[in-house]
């Protein structure tokens, strides 16, 4: 009973957003289970991501709403958003196009670690930054 | 070249820890691809890890290093560590004895929204965690 009426509780109320208003959000491909990025949200970029299931940030840089692959055009539709236990971390099941990462790379997390503590390469460029962001003067 | 040389920086030298000295680490199954929590690491709990291959990070809330599974026996064996593009986020790809949440499911992420912003649960439940905690009084 008292699970049953916690569920029943809003998702939105149940995000507890950091000193700063923002939420971490992990984001995995909902097929391959690979993980591609994680990227902040405050509560109206989640809100936007709900209403377009399309993933929307909060980029901390720009400090400004982040409709990912809006200018790239690699949007994220978006399947599931689950939360953890703290309520604290958000966890976003997509389909990527192209690739998640402003280097290129299919996902941000494109080097590993070896025992000796360099660093390899582990995943697949997927495009050029240049050509699609650009050419940085 | 430029790359390679990059891949050939320290892994521990790349990490960019906020201004709390902590950086995120989300954690997966390695066989499955199954997102199981995100938890904190510093500079040392990082070290420990490497060295270990145990899953170790920094407890906010106790303010101490927090070997994963210390008192509940659910222990994590690291099999890669990644980090992504800012440098700013790692994934960790483990074995997880157990389940990796405190309340007992296998993942912290065991509750979905739905679109009308309610919560279901998706995961399942692997212990009681007042058997694994003791009872709280």
């Amino acid at each position: 009973m008292g699970d049953n009426q916690d569920n029943r509780k809003s998702f939105l109320d149940t995000v507890k957003f950091d000193e700063k208003g923002l939420v971490p959000a992990i984001v995995q491909d909902h097929e391959t289970g690979k993980v591609l990025m994680m990227a902040w949200m405050n509560r109206e970029s989640l809100q936007m991501t709900f209403d377009r299931k399309k993933a929307c940030y909060w980029s901390r840089s720009r400090k400004e709403l982040w409709l990912k692959g809006e200018s790239s055009g690699n949007m994220q539709d978006v399947h599931e958003i689950l939360i953890d236990c703290d309520g604290d971390t958000l966890l976003l099941k997509v389909s990527q196009t192209g690739g998640a990462c402003h280097v290129g790379y299919h996902s941000c997390f494109y080097r590993k670690a070896n025992s000796d503590m360099t660093m390899d390469i582990c995943d697949t460029l997927m495009f050029n930054p240049e050509e699609v962001y650009g050419k940085k003067s």
